[in-house]
């Protein structure tokens, strides 16, 4: 936990609720498929992806800086793409916080979707997602969104600004369960 | 700061975007007009409304429980009706955090207002709010929520759940301005 907390000036920033972005953020990140290189089952499916689309877009964040203490909030606009890579639907990478005990909350603007979650000992969770819904990411829990409609799936999602982003534990363990598009219809598996 | 934080379970609740409300909140706090007693300059005008409109709903906010310890996340809806008490529109009677030193995230979902900040010094600010508007009031500052629309102010606000309110500072020491409608404009005075 950091000790200081720095006074900043209060500020306020626009979200368009009809297209779903952030009005002037401080970052827009952009990641493409090829920045999703094995985190799906179907490793050729992606590369297909990458040669015939032209290395798309696959999910984009918008947020604002704030100092990363305690006390602090960062916040965002997260907008995943619908598509799938085989039969397995457009995910974002997923992560733990740095700070492992540290939460995060997640209101649904836009489509529909799963937030898949995991603790480091394996128990897993997840709930749905669609305009409206919110969703609570308890400390601990590392979370993964999931696009299962056919338009983006777009939340707003706030967390402590000390949390920090483990990516590095997800890309090593994955997720114990996939979301696919079989049949025409999904399957958590 | 606490220095536990508890293992939950990951939990989701709706919110009904066309009612601006949570729907199956643990908690549905009432703000009617006679807790408002000394917050306006007009107190007899508070009085008059209490009497005449049999102490009318001002405003409310809805929420989940989680347990207040560092690293889980407070939300809230908080609804503040239309109107004026003398010339002064409806606000909520503002805090400081407890632990001072923790911020908060508002997004307004519906109406128009001002959010009005202050530090324990005396600087003051205030920003627009307005669907889709988001404010971030930081770490240390003391805010409050003026409704200078006619039709309910809904916000979305997620907290530090370690954070705890303090409304008696601000029972003491007020906001160095007061929003009035005189003339049928909003004045900042």
């Amino acid at each position: 936990m950091s000790t200081e907390t720095t006074l900043i000036e209060p500020f306020s920033v626009s979200i368009d609720f009809a297209e779903s972005v952030m009005v002037d953020p401080d970052n827009h990140n952009i990641r493409r498929a090829s920045t999703m290189s094995g985190y799906y089952a179907d490793d050729e499916a992606l590369e297909q992806l990458i040669d015939e689309g032209d290395d798309p877009l696959h999910y984009e964040t918008y947020e604002k800086h704030v100092p990363e203490q305690y006390g602090h909030l960062l916040f965002c606009i997260s907008k995943i793409q619908p598509g799938v890579v085989g039969e397995e639907f457009f995910m974002t990478k997923g992560h733990y916080h740095t700070i492992a005990h540290t939460g995060e909350v997640y209101l649904c603007l836009q489509g529909e979707g799963l937030m898949l979650m995991k603790t480091s000992v394996g128990e897993f969770r997840y709930e749905r997602m669609r305009r409206g819904q919110l969703v609570y990411v308890p400390p601990y829990w590392a979370h993964r969104s999931v696009n299962t409609g056919r338009e983006p799936l777009t939340m707003f999602c706030v967390w402590p600004a000390d949390a920090g982003h483990n990516y590095g534990d997800i890309a090593t363990e994955g997720f114990p369960r996939r979301v696919l598009l079989r049949d025409g219809r999904e399957v958590i598996q």
